[in-house]
C-alpha cells in the first residue's frame, strides 16, 4: 500500500514537514490548506518539491461548508471551489476531501446534499479533480459513513467518492462492518487516526488528543481490514490533530508515524490474508520477545569505577562510590570488571547491574543508560528493530568484545538482546574478566530485575510506548495519572505476557516553570524473595532507604487492618504496601543519586501491578530531599 | 469573612504550601489528605506551622464512599473514620469533609445513607468533629445538593452538615437558587472554584481544568451572593485541581488565589447588600476605567537611543536604531528626548512609543516593557491595584520626574495611569525636552494606539486575565485558540466597555521543546484612519512589511469577492483582510525586532476583532523568518 500523511499532522513550516515527511520514507502527502496558505512556497514550488522527494500529491483538505444549503450559499462555494480547483491544478493535486456540512446554514435534506455534490463533482471533472465526501463525526446532518455513501450513491458521479476516517467512524462507536458493503471503486480517500480513550466531546477530543494507530485505543487495523477487503487501493494516509506533536520535532514524529503504519499494516496483514487486487501489505520480521532482563547499565561519573580506570584514594572512592556502597548494602557483589572499559559487573542471584564509568551518560551523575534484555535470537530481535525505524547501534564497538545486538530506544536508552551464558552464542559476560567471583555470595534475598521504569520526555511518550510494544512486542496496561507535587506525572506499564519483562513509561510533566529542575528519574526495581531481610541487611550497612512519612503508615493502618506486628514491622522497616485483586506488594526505594535510584519489590500470590498507589508519596519525599539538598 | 484554600491547589510540598498560603494573608486552610500522608511534618507540626503562620485548620478532607454501603463495608469505614478523627485531633482539625460515594458498592437509598451518616456524626461529636456532606456532581447516587440536603435533614444530628461546593453544582447545571431553603447554620463549609466552558465529562474537567473564581465561566459570585443569604458566615474557601496550578510556583499561585477571592468579595457585596449576621465582605477601593493609552514604552539596546546618551558613528545608529526608523518610516516624529534619561519620544497623533535604551529589559534587543493608560484618576488606580495585591512601583524614581503611578502586571510589564496634558495633574511629558517638536508633522495616517498585545508565559495565562478584569476593570471577550506551526496559542481580548483600551493576552504554548526558541513576541497595534496611505509610505520608504504569502491572496479572492481592484490593492501592500457581522479589518505587520513588531490596524463600520483568522498565518511567516535567520 501506497503511504501518505497530512501535512497538518506535523509542526513547522510546509517546507520542514515536507523533508520530514520524505525522510521518513512516505509515499505521498496530503496538503492541508492553511499549511498551504501560509507557507511562502507557491503551489508550483511545492509541487516541485514534492517530486524531489518522491512524493505524490494525494490529497488536498478541507473544503468545507459545500453541499444542502441555500442557492446564494452554494454559489459562494462553487465560486471557492473554481479558485480552489485552479490551484490545485497549479499543485497537481487531483483528488479533493469535501468534509460534511457543519453549518447552521445547512439543511437536512439529503437530495439537496447529493445534488450539490453532483455538482461540485461535474465541475471538478472538467479540471480532471475527484472529490471525497467526509462524513465529519460532527457534522450538522450527515456524521456517519453509511449516510455519506447513501448520498454518494444518490448523486451517482464518477468524480464523486467516499473519505473514510477512522477516528470519525470508531470515535462515535458506529460499526465499521458495513464499510464491506460499500464497492472499493467508491472509497477514493482512507485517513487514519487513533485516539485515548477521553470522555469529552468528539470535536474537542479529535482537535487536541489525535494520535498514531497504535498509541490510542481505537481498533484502527480492524477497520482497515474492513476498507482492503473491498478492494480499495488507495493510500493509507495519517492525519492527526494533537497538542503534542504540534510542538514536538516534524522529523522524529514523521518517523514515528512512519513506524505506525508498518506495525498497522502487519497487523492488518495478520487478519486479513490476501488481499484483493494487486495491493500488499508489509509484513516484518515476527516480533522476538524478550524472556527477562540480562542486566541494567548506569552510567556512573569517571570516579565511581576505579577499579577498571584509576588508583584513587579512598576518600575519593567514598564519595564517587554511593552506587557500589549502595549495591553492597543490598547485597551484590562486584562479581567482575570489564576487560578494557571501566565497567564493573554486580550480581545477586539474576540480577546483573553495570556500573559504567566510561560513559559520557554519566558525567553530570549516575544515569539509567542501557538495559539488556534476554533474547531468544539477538540478530532477528535487532531485524525487527531495524524494519520499525530503530536505529541500530554498531554491533561491534571494539574488535575485542563480544559481538552486541543492541538499539537506541526512543529516549536514547541502549536496549541490549542477550543470551546470557548460553551455549548457543557468545555471551556478553565474556567480556568482563576471567576471575570472575562467584555471585552466590551475594546474599540480600534480590534474585531477578522486576522491572526498569524510564521517564520520557513530555513530547516522546505516544512514540516511547508505540516502541517497545511495536519493536518489543510488550503489551501495554492501563494508563494512570499520579500526582506529583509539580504536576501530574501520566504512566503506563508495558510487558511481556509472561509478566518476564516488565517496563513503566513514566512521562514528566512539562515541567522546569520558573527555573525548577526538570527531573526526570529513571530506576531499576530488584525482585526479592524476602523483602524483610534485604531491607534489614540495608539498614544493618548504615544505608537508610527514602524516608517514608510516619503520615503513611497511620493512612496505611487505617486503610487496612494488617495486624499489629506487621505494621510495626512495615513502619520498622520502611516498607510501602499495596494490594489488588491477586495479592499483596511491598517495597522500598533507595534515595536517588544523580537521576536514578532503586526499588526494592516482593510480589505476593500474583500481584500484578507496580505499587502506583504509593507512587505519589515517593514522589513528594523524593522531591522535598531534592529541594532540601539544593535550597 | 474568613478566607481559606486547599493545599491540593497549589504544587509542592505541604510545608512550601502552608507558607505560601500564609504569605498570600489567608486566614485559614483545607488541609488534603494526600498532602499530610506524603509529608515529612507530623500533624502536630503542621497544627504548630499553621498557628505560626496565623492559618486556622478549617477542614480536613476528603472521606470518601462512606454511606449506603453494605454492613461489612461500613463497618471498615467507621474504624478508618475513627483513625481519621486521631489524626484530625493532632492537627486540631474540628471539620470533616465527607464526599457522597463514588463506589460500585454503594446502594441507593437514602434512609440508608441517612443512617450511615448519623452514625459517624455521633462518633464525630465525640472528638468534637462535625462532618460536611458534599455532594459530588459524579456521586453515584447523590450529585445534587438538594439530595444531600434530604439526606443531612432527615439524619438530623447537630454534627452533620452540608458542604456546598461552587463547581459541582454550577458543572451541572443545577440551580443554585433554592440554597436559600437551606438554613445557614446547616451549612457547614463552602468550597469555591471556577471553570472554563468546555465539553467533556464533568469529572475529567474537575481534576484537570478547575481555576480560581473570576477566570472561568461560572456565577461563582451568583453562588455565594445565595449561601451568604442563608446566613452562612464559614470561611470562603478555594479547592482548585488544575494541570497548570500544579506545576506553577506555589507563592505566587496562593496570591492570584487571595486576587481572586477579593475580586469576589466585591462582585458578591455589589449584589447582596447588607449580611445577615456579623460577616462582612472585603470592598476594595472602584475600579478607575482607563480611557485610552498614554503611550508604549519598548526597552531597546542601549546604541539605540543615542541622542541622550552617546556620540555613536552612524553606521552604529544604523545597526542599532531600527525601531527609531521604523518608526520614521511609519510617518512618527521624534518629538522629545527625556530630560536625563536615555529615553526618546516619538508622536504620530495620539500614538505616542517611548524607546527606552537604559532599561535592562532591552539588552537582549527591543521588547515592550510598559503601558501607558490614560487614567481619570492615577492615585485612585494605584489604590485599586494595590488593594487587589499588584506590585506598586515606587511612585518617585527621580526627584525631578514627574509623579508616577505605577503598578506591575503579572507578566512584568509595568502599568502607568497616567494625565497625558491635562491641567488638572502633573504630565508624564512635561519630563521630555522643552524643544519638544510639534507632532502635528506626523503624517502616516495613525491616530493612536489600538491594542497592546501581550504573550503570558503559559502558566500565568489566567492570572494574566484576572489580574486585568479585576485591577484595571477590563472586560473579558471569548477565549480562542489559534493553530501557530508549533503549538496552539491560546488568545483572550479584554477591553473597557468602550474599548478605547484593548489588549490582546496570549499564551504560548509549552514550547522550547527540542532546543526551539521559546517565541513570546509581544507587539503594539497602530491605529491608522488611511492604512492605504500608511502601508504606502511604509514602501515608500524602502522598509518592507512582513511578506504575507501570494497564497493567502488567492485564498483570500476564493473566501471574499471584493472586487478585482481591491483585491489588488490588498496584495500590492501586503495588507490582511478580516470581515464580523459589523464590519471590515485591514491590517499589516512589520517584521519583528528583538521580541517586538508594531501591527498597522483599521477598522471600518465598527467590526469589532482582532483579526484572528489571520493570525496563524502571521505566526507562520514569523517563524519560518526566525528559523531562517538563525538556521
Amino acid at each position: 500500500m501506497r503511504r501518505s500523511i497530512a501535512t497538518v499532522s506535523l509542526s513547522g513550516t510546509l517546507a520542514d514537514k515536507l523533508t520530514a515527511i520524505g525522510a521518513a520514507g512516505f509515499d505521498g502527502v496530503e496538503i492541508f490548506e492553511n499549511d498551504l496558505i501560509a507557507s511562502g512556497l507557491s503551489p508550483e514550488e511545492v509541487r516541485r518539491r514534492c517530486a524531489d522527494l518522491g512524493l505524490r500529491i494525494e490529497l488536498y483538505q478541507p473544503f468545507r461548508d459545500l453541499e444542502a444549503v441555500p442557492p446564494a450559499e452554494f454559489a459562494r462555494s462553487l465560486r471557492r471551489a473554481e479558485h480552489k480547483f485552479a490551484v490545485m491544478e497549479r499543485l497537481g493535486a487531483t483528488r479533493l476531501l469535501v468534509c460534511s456540512n457543519v453549518s447552521p446554514a445547512a439543511v437536512d435534506d439529503d437530495a439537496l446534499a447529493a445534488e450539490h455534490l453532483r455538482l461540485l463533482a461535474e465541475r471538478a471533472a472538467e479540471h480532471g479533480v475527484r472529490v471525497a465526501y467526509e462524513a465529519l463525526a460532527w457534522g450538522r446532518h450527515v456524521n456517519d459513513y453509511l449516510h455519506s455513501w447513501r448520498i454518494v450513491r444518490s448523486a451517482d458521479h464518477p468524480n464523486l467518492g467516499l473519505c473514510l476516517d477512522s477516528f470519525h467512524i470508531l470515535a462515535r462507536d458506529v460499526d465499521p462492518y458495513a464499510i464491506e458493503t460499500i464497492p472499493g471503486e467508491k472509497i477514493f480517500f482512507l485517513q487514519l487516526a487513533d485516539a485515548p480513550s477521553l470522555p469529552m466531546d468528539v470535536l474537542y477530543w479529535s482537535r487536541h488528543y489525535r494520535c498514531f494507530p497504535g498509541q490510542g485505543d481505537l481498533d484502527v487495523a480492524g477497520l482497515v481490514s474492513h476498507v482492503l477487503r473491498t478492494g480499495y487501493d488507495g493510500p493509507l494516509s495519517l492525519e492527526v490533530f494533537n497538542d503534542i506533536f504540534r510542538q514536538a520535532a516534524s522529523m522524529r514524529t514523521a518517523q514515528d508515524a512512519m513506524r505506525s503504519l508498518i506495525a498497522l499494516e502487519e497487523r492488518v496483514g495478520g487478519t486479513i490474508g490476501e488481499l484483493p487486487g494487486h495491493a500488499s501489505l508489509t509484513a516484518p520480521p515476527p516480533a522476538v520477545t524478550p524472556t527477562g532482563f540480562a542486566f541494567a547499565e548506569l552510567a556512573v561519573p569517571p570516579a565511581a569505577a576505579p577499579g577498571a580506570t584509576s588508583r584513587a584514594t579512598s576518600e575519593d572512592e567514598a564519595a564517587g562510590e554511593p552506587l557500589g556502597r549502595l549495591l553492597g548494602a543490598l547485597g551484590f557483589v562486584r562479581t567482575g570488571v570489564h576487560a578494557h572499559k571501566p565497567v564493573e559487573l554486580w550480581e545477586q542471584g539474576e540480577a546483573r547491574i553495570l556500573l559504567n564509568a566510561g560513559s559520557p551518560e554519566g558525567r553530570e551523575g549516575p544515569a539509567l543508560n542501557a538495559i539488556g534484555l534476554e533474547s531468544p535470537d539477538p540478530a532477528a530481535a535487532v531485524k525487527r528493530a531495524e524494519s520499525l525505524l530503530s536505529p541500530v547501534l554498531p554491533r561491534l564497538r571494539d574488535p575485542h568484545d563480544a559481538q552486541l545486538d543492541a538499539v537506541a530506544a526512543p529516549d536514547g536508552t541502549e536496549v541490549f538482546f542477550c543470551r546470557t551464558s548460553q551455549p548457543d552464542h557468545t555471551s556478553w559476560l565474556d567480556d568482563f574478566s576471567e576471575d570472575r567471583r562467584d555471585p552466590a555470595g551475594a546474599a540480600g534475598g534480590i534474585t531477578h530485575i522486576d522491572h526498569v521504569a524510564l521517564t520520557q520526555p513530555w513530547h516522546h511518550f505516544d512514540e516511547a510506548s508505540l516502541f517497545y510494544q511495536s519493536v518489543l512486542g510488550l503489551r501495554p496496561h492501563q494508563s494512570l495519572e499520579l500526582p506529583d507535587p509539580y504536576g501530574l506525572l501520566r504512566s503506563r506499564a508495558v510487558s511481556t505476557p509472561d509478566d518476564r519483562v516488565r517496563m513503566a513509561l513514566n512521562v514528566a510533566y512539562v515541567g522546569a516553570a520558573d527555573g525548577r529542575p526538570d527531573v526526570a528519574w529513571q530506576h531499576v526495581a530488584l525482585a526479592s524473595a524476602d523483602i524483610v531481610a534485604t531491607a534489614r541487611r540495608l539498614h544493618e550497612s548504615g544505608t537508610a532507604p527514602l524516608a517514608v512519612p510516619d503520615n503513611y503508615y497511620d493512612d496505611l493502618e487505617a486503610r487496612h487492618d494488617l495486624g499489629a506486628r506487621r505494621h510495626a514491622l512495615l513502619r520498622e522497616l520502611r516498607l510501602l504496601y499495596d494490594r489488588d485483586e491477586h495479592g499483596e506488594f511491598l517495597h522500598f526505594y533507595t534515595a536517588t543519586t544523580g537521576r536514578v535510584f532503586f526499588e526494592v519489590v516482593q510480589r505476593l500470590d500474583g500481584y500484578r501491578g507496580y505499587g502506583a498507589a504509593n507512587a505519589p508519596v515517593r514522589l513528594a519525599v523524593q522531591h522535598a530531599r531534592l529541594h532540601h539538598r539544593s535550597g
